[in-house]
């Protein structure tokens, strides 16, 4: 049960780069970031890159006006200086920027929490491991729906045997906002998603999928994908090459077999994330528009509703409960819970505490290369013609 | 509105092949067929592959001793013998056994109507198909899921035009009864399912996605699938080679995709069957464990239910009505929908009046030769290691 | 395990009074009754006020034509005359005909089934009681959503302790369709439904709540309302004194409290019917809008769905399963249910079987009654004004 | 749309009351208090009935420790000899204590904000709102659910006239965690609460209905009760005279009638409050545990679910908008919606700014005073014995 007491001594000196006022997912970081003002102090930013925009608007959410700078290299150089500078630094810009700001953060010595999808390829992704590592920095990346407590309960109940050995692993994260393209041109976050010069190689598989895969690793740490096949389309045709749609199915080493379908053509769909998965005895189902819920259905018994809060959970999803039972938690409390996180790992690092760091269940460095990894392999298999390619 | 009023001058004379006291399905033929009296009258039988049984059972259910029969061909002799012989066959037999019986009963001048799996090839169908326009007689397939009203209603609307260009079939008919290999020791009904000399090429694409298969063709009577591709395992290994999880991904002519996911290890799920359409402005989505009502879910609009029974609905859609709004209906009104219109098929054809056959919507043998073709390509590709096969 | 093989010696000979072609509920009577054709054979019928729709109505559904008559005085003096005249006789017409039919009916010698409300008075219904039991007759009451199983399985677990003591029964049986005035107009079966001279002191605690109530008894036989209180009122003015809606509180004898909302002018309603029954350890949850769910909500553990056709049902909740698992059940799966429980009524009672009288669980002449008496006591308290009177 | 930017020109200097570490609700309050820290900042606090907790509490969630006091009248005393004193405070103690708490806040200058039931008789809070008017104040209560948004999609809705005239007015808080006694021994926060002499006069009424109440006074801000009939039961004996289950019948002064089911022993229950408007043309439909959606039933259409941050929401519910389509939002965003608008109502009480202080909606003392009002008049009809009383 967390109420806000402190995790760690002191509040971490943080910063932003993007997430301004126009940004839409600026305000989710800061609403994880400072949920009890015990894990993080938010005191320098370059918000926007319009500096006045992002000056103005820094001054806004309490930030004092000259720790507010008009790009990041001037940031982690000003913020160097200080005796009281920064120590970590959150990215929120869009995704053809965050090799760069990373690469240069850790430079800067900072702690690093990035944006998915981490990169365009593995292999900045493994530069930036390797960087980190040398620099004893920690890189978060923010898979906001993952601190949904309900998902550890399901890494429970699954690594308890609760519902036998693992067969399907059936995910789904689709929506319908974007099915004509005219939202394509007059939204600007929208607009650079679909150009694969700020996007990258991929559209819903990288803005989407990486989130509902990553949790698929999180409920399932022990199962590895092998093989894959991935069938994408551009529905909306100015999208080409990128897709607005795209099935895969996955072949694991353990014999499961797992599928995803991403696309934001999903016209109307509003239930955006399901997570089922399916075992020789019982079967798991979580969807993110019904958070607090977790079905559990068991081959011959009455089917199962968990709800969160409840003492019959396991102490691993209650250790990160809130509000109490009949109280509707929602993607804030997950994007603390991921925070806070962040927040007991870079402590964990200054003070040297492996043995904290090994216990630790977040999306980490490794977690970003992965989602990386994924859309490569679901984009290679897609451009070959949708044929099978091993997970390399 | 039905309300059990003759559609026809008076019920055909109808027996059945199977579907005996242990069979699983033969009560739901007698419960569509029967359910007015108006349609069929049951008048002979061949109900089981015992005969002591299938009699007992036949003078149980008001057939007369005299026209119980110990096996098919005898039935059809002496039936063909009375003035007062039978019309109409059904064939609620093992697969295996459909064809040989389906030819009988052509070549002893009756109307057929028989189970899916229809036969175990296209040739078969092909053959029989011939051999019914031959004879000039019906042969109707019975996809017992097929007469829930809403489904016509889903036709409507996209035939209006109310979703759009359709985009993604989003198709599934899994459920958890067979996650464990005992069941097929100890039930009968279970126990050739897996046989492939009595299942045929396939188990659970057979079994259960030619219900949906077909269901998806007759909300989509324009779309035409191009190229497929399907794989399927065998998580309970004893059923190798058939399968019992299987997920097709398939391309249609208009450039929809679609997918399928048919199991029957889904471990605990009670909800079968879902058809969901997405077209470019909304989607329809609709399940059949709560045939009543159907999803429209609008881009950018709220999301409707509509429920069965409603002026709302389209004109097709209601005249399948019954029961009344607020009144639930079930699977036997959409079996009942179906075989009124078998009969109706059936007196049309005897009559000469083609026109009314060209307007009447059921599953009729090109339906049932589809749903062959159907798990013939899935398993041709799922044969070849799950690539993508022309839909031939 | 139903499959339609027959429960007495041969179906007994039946008619109905009322229920013609443009009748409500006569479809639902002969889906009920007519479900196997093992139970009842329907041979006569006087089906409407006017003869000459009644009968060409008759002949439509196969009823010959001779055995068509012009009212219910006539045909029960004609069949009386025949060898083979009826043995039993529903009655679906307006409520205020209810009395005069039935009487005569029994006095005619026949068993008699008859629709809710019963009566007008207790009275009445005592009358009809006492001349049933000197006639040696059945008289059956058509509540027909109380042979959905599930209710059956409610009544087994409070039975079994399952949910602790009963606490607090939550009805509710309220729609949407007559919010309005002018379909009282319009419509035909409405119009008398709001008029007190047909359709007695009441409107929708006859119509509506009379069903829910007796469910809730069905559920709860060892429970007696000790008193109550009714408040009701005429939202559409031109139905005083008739009232569209109401509101009861409950007194039982054990210490709980109940309450009933009973409304046709809840707008836009299409989930009719709730039944909640709350005990010290758990709740039982059920409507019929999902007549194959049950919720079952244990007190600090997950909450369970309990789905038909499944093993862990209790026996007498599985007796009156047709379909199976996965195929849903809809209305006229009840009315069968409390159709054959009739036919086995009166043939038990005709072979003088007091043994299995005893333990047939259906909606008898009591039950009737005290749907009177509700409806008799709730109008006392309402035009009291809304006061608390003891339950007489 | 919300994003955390200011809406005053800086935060309010804040404390508590109460709301320690093992208190149930003081983690909302600052939850809702520091959402964006640009509305209030937390500088003081007598948060524990025992001073070494709470002043160990208070330093672990960032508040310095020589501002931590052994009580509210130290607090208040020292505070005010401050330059830089608090300017609000909120009291998150036992029902008994809120009368004197709020007394002195008013007196020592202070705005306030006070749990609910704001007190035990309409007199104190009669005597609090003079005060207040005299001191020139604030005094805001905490009706924690009536922030979610589409509340004011209700409003709004109705208001436009989208259900037309308002017949029935149906609520709901219950919940299944109080069914046995002997949580009333084991959990602190629970044995005041059956306690009349720190409960008050009522425990769910008071405890629970108060909030459903308000909300049914947001959504139909022009409605008032004229009289109610109250049934209450101590189902736990040891309870009595405070109640854990009560209906209660209400007649509004433009003829609708209302219900308010509310209960601790609604055992396995999670869905806690509903709100369900019934009109002459439509109804709407709301739970508190899911939040994010909103059941529009309109008579004759298909019925529909408007979800949370769609562009046609009424720009009121819009404004209180925070994290996007998708996004699910919980009670935490409900509690940040009304701070702020304590908050901006402080800042227009402070500036004189009476224009915006007649727009903002927010539960105000009126309010709390209501909610006295509605236990007040709850009690003295079921004291005498379940009886209509006029509502004073
Ligand atoms: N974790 C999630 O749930 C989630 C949700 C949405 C977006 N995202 C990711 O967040 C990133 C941003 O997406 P968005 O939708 O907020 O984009 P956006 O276009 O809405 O906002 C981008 C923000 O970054 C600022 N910016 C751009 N370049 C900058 C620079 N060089 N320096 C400083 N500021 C700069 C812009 O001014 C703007 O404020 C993307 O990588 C996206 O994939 C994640
Ligand atoms: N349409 C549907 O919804 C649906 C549902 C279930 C089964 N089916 C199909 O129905 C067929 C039967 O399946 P089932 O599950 O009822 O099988 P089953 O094994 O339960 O029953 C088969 C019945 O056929 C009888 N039988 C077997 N061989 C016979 C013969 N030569 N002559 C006469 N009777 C014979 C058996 O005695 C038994 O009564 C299969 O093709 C199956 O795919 C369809
Ligand atoms: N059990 C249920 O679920 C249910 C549902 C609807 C109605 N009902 C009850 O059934 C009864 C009929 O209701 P309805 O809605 O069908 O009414 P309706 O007005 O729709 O139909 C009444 C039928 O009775 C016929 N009729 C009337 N008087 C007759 C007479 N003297 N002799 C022969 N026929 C006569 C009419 O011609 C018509 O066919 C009522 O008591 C009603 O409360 C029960
Ligand atoms: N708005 C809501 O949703 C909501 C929810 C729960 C409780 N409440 C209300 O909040 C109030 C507190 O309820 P709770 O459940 O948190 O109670 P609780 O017993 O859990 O906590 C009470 C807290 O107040 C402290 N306290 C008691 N007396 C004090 C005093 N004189 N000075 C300082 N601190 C003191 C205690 O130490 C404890 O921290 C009640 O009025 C209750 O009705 C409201």
């Amino acid at each position: 049960m967390l109420n806000g007491e402190r995790k760690i001594s002191r509040p971490l000196r943080w910063a932003m780069v993007g997430g301004g006022r126009t940004g839409q997912v600026g305000y989710k970081h800061r609403t994880g970031a400072l949920r009890d003002n015990t894990a993080f102090e938010l005191v320098a930013g370059a918000f926007d890159i319009d500096f006045e925009r992002g000056r103005d608007f820094g001054v806004n959410i309490g930030v004092l006006k000259d720790r507010l700078y008009p790009d990041y290299e001037t940031m982690f150089a000003e913020e160097a200086r200080r005796e009281d500078g920064i120590e970590v630094v959150s990215i929120a810009t869009p995704n053809a920027t965050h090799f760069e700001i990373c690469k240069a953060a850790l430079e800067a010595g900072l702690h690093v929490i990035c944006e998915k999808p981490l990169f365009f390829t593995t292999e900045e992704a493994q530069f930036v491991k390797e960087l980190a590592e040398e620099k004893e920095k920690i890189v978060g990346v923010t898979y906001g729906f993952s601190g949904h407590q309900l998902l550890l309960q399901m890494r429970a109940m699954i690594e308890q045997g609760k519902i036998g050995d693992v067969r399907v692993v059936d995910l789904q994260y689709t929506h319908g906002f974007n099915a004509a393209d005219e939202g394509d041109k007059s939204n600007s976050a929208q607009k650079w998603r679909v150009d694969p010069k700020v996007a990258g190689p991929s559209f819903v598989l990288g803005d989407l999928s990486t989130h509902t895969y990553y949790m698929s690793q999180l409920i399932l740490p022990h199962m590895k994908v092998k093989k894959l096949l991935c069938d994408r389309q551009s529905f909306v045709g100015s999208r080409a090459p990128l897709e607005d749609n795209a099935h895969v199915i996955m072949h694991y080493d353990n014999g499961a077999v797992g599928t995803m379908w991403t696309s934001s053509i999903n016209a109307g769909c509003m239930d955006a994330q399901r997570i089922r998965i399916v075992g020789s005895k019982a079967s798991l189902e979580w969807w993110d528009s019904k958070p607090n819920e977790l079905r559990y259905e068991i081959q011959g018994e009455p089917a199962q509703t968990l709800v969160r809060a409840m003492p019959y959970l396991d102490e691993n999803c209650q250790a990160d409960e809130r509000l109490g039972a009949l109280h509707a938690e929602g993607l804030s409390e997950s994007w603390a819970n991921i925070y806070l996180k962040f927040a007991m790992a870079v402590d964990a690092k200054e003070r040297g505490d492996e043995e904290t760091l090994r216990h630790l269940v977040y999306p980490d460095i490794d977690a970003g290369l992965e989602g990386v990894r994924w859309v490569e392999n679901c984009v290679r298999s897609a451009d070959n013609g949708a044929v099978w390619v091993d997970f390399e």
